[in-house]
């Protein structure tokens, strides 16, 4: 895949400026990447108890600064928009998708909208890249595949919902490798929630060439077993899972993620 | 129920000397009650790992001071020994209960020994107390009830297993009312996880009359539904539950808590 752009700065002007609409995964390289989601603000507390509850699919790594201000919180970018810094957008309406991966979200944000920010798997890419264990779609160029499961999230205000994962295909040999090497990215999904065909069983997930979110992946090695870990695509389906969230609600387009400053030493546990 | 010791540390002390042997339920209004458990120093980072993708369960409030001490850190308590504090001790070897509450656990205290305190839901009863919704339990003077589910914690290194949950039943009416009163409780397992047959069906629970640990209920009343929150005897479940984890594990015994002198504002989400 093409690592066009060395820093987060780099990837969110790209966006800004409609030069760039890719996945964003193997770009800036270094920095941590995050899944948005945006909110009236008389669901933020509710939404900030779901990411307490549920820290594992959705780690709350920043917002932005409130009163409608598209703008990040420092230290996450100074020079920042949420509404034009992902390579694309979908937009729901009273929970039903109405918008898919458009360029930018002037037309919905609202005077009391809330940026969310949620730490994205990519983070930790490169570390398996280091390792040898580079993940299959960044080889192959494609989006990864992502899948809706049936595993309850724990309940928060009026949200609930079921788990979003990502899927990257593994040797069962390495699996043990590939947990020590995530476990640390406690704020990008940390290690995996399940694999192989087990845990598709625990996830309810039947078809693996048919993701929800992201593309198909090629089919596996007769040796390789689907590894999955927590998606910040999740807030997503949550809002079309809690019939009390009512007006427009925006999020990334799915592997099309906002870049930010924070290096990726910074959502590591000690 | 008797509420016998106004603070913390009059709990801790009547422990200590075998003067207290009962369900902690009541004890001390206004502090915080922990569960315990006590695992091996190359456990310990996985444990807390454990604690870090399941807050709910598993909400980890404080640690003893390492190297074999058993003192909590302060300022859990300064005149602490989670050998003696609890009212009763469970006692595994290789995953296998071994002793049932029993008073102490100075015979298998290891020099290795890191004990772990994971918040109670009996800290926020006083809330609800205050709101009228006393707990049934605290009317009938019997242990709360607890019960296995089949909802799969998020793994963590070597530990694997399924949340427990403690049930009060409450009419349908007032469901709203309890989520909203437990929910800032984040350290001690704060709003329910799930409630109702529809609850019962999602966690996997068959027959309310038959808890796990803790007492029987007695019958619920026409209008009542079956109300589970989160409940720090997970972590003894997940013992069971987790092939790798070999040598003594002890933990409280179920009801029977170390009450802590973090008052109930410290536990408090802001």
């Amino acid at each position: 895949m093409l690592n066009a752009y060395p820093t987060a700065i780099d990837v969110r002007r790209a966006c800004r400026s409609g030069a760039f609409r890719e996945p964003t995964a193997g770009q800036c390289p270094g920095y941590t990447q995050t899944n948005l989601i945006v909110l009236p603000e008389k669901h933020a507390a509710s939404f900030r108890t779901l990411c307490e509850r549920n820290p594992v699919s959705c780690p709350l790594v920043g917002e932005t600064r409130g009163n409608g201000d598209p703008r990040f919180r420092t230290p996450l970018g100074e020079d920042s928009d949420v509404r034009f810094d992902a390579p694309g957008y979908n937009v729901y309406e009273n929970g039903k998708l109405l918008h898919d991966d458009i360029p930018d979200i002037r037309d919905y944000w609202q005077d009391d909208s809330v940026g969310f920010l949620i730490g994205c798997s990519f983070t930790f890419e490169q570390a398996l890249c280091d390792a040898g264990l580079t993940p299959r779609h960044m080889i192959t160029g494609a989006n990864v595949p992502m899948y809706k499961t049936n595993y309850p999230l724990l309940p928060a205000g009026v949200f609930r919902g079921e788990m979003v994962v990502s899927m990257r295909p593994y040797k069962r040999a390495d699996v043990e490798r590939v947990r020590d090497i995530t476990r640390p990215y406690v704020k990008t999904h940390g290690e995996p929630v399940a694999w192989g065909p087990e845990g598709m069983k625990q996830l309810g997930i039947h078809d693996l060439y048919r993701p929800e979110f992201g593309d198909a992946p090629e089919p596996l090695a007769d040796d390789e077993i689907p590894v999955f870990w927590g998606c910040g695509v999740t807030p997503q389906q949550v809002i079309m899972s809690s019939p009390h969230v009512n007006g427009f609600v925006m999020g990334h387009a799915p592997g099309k993620m906002i870049c930010v400053d924070l290096p990726v030493a910074a959502v590591l546990s000690s």
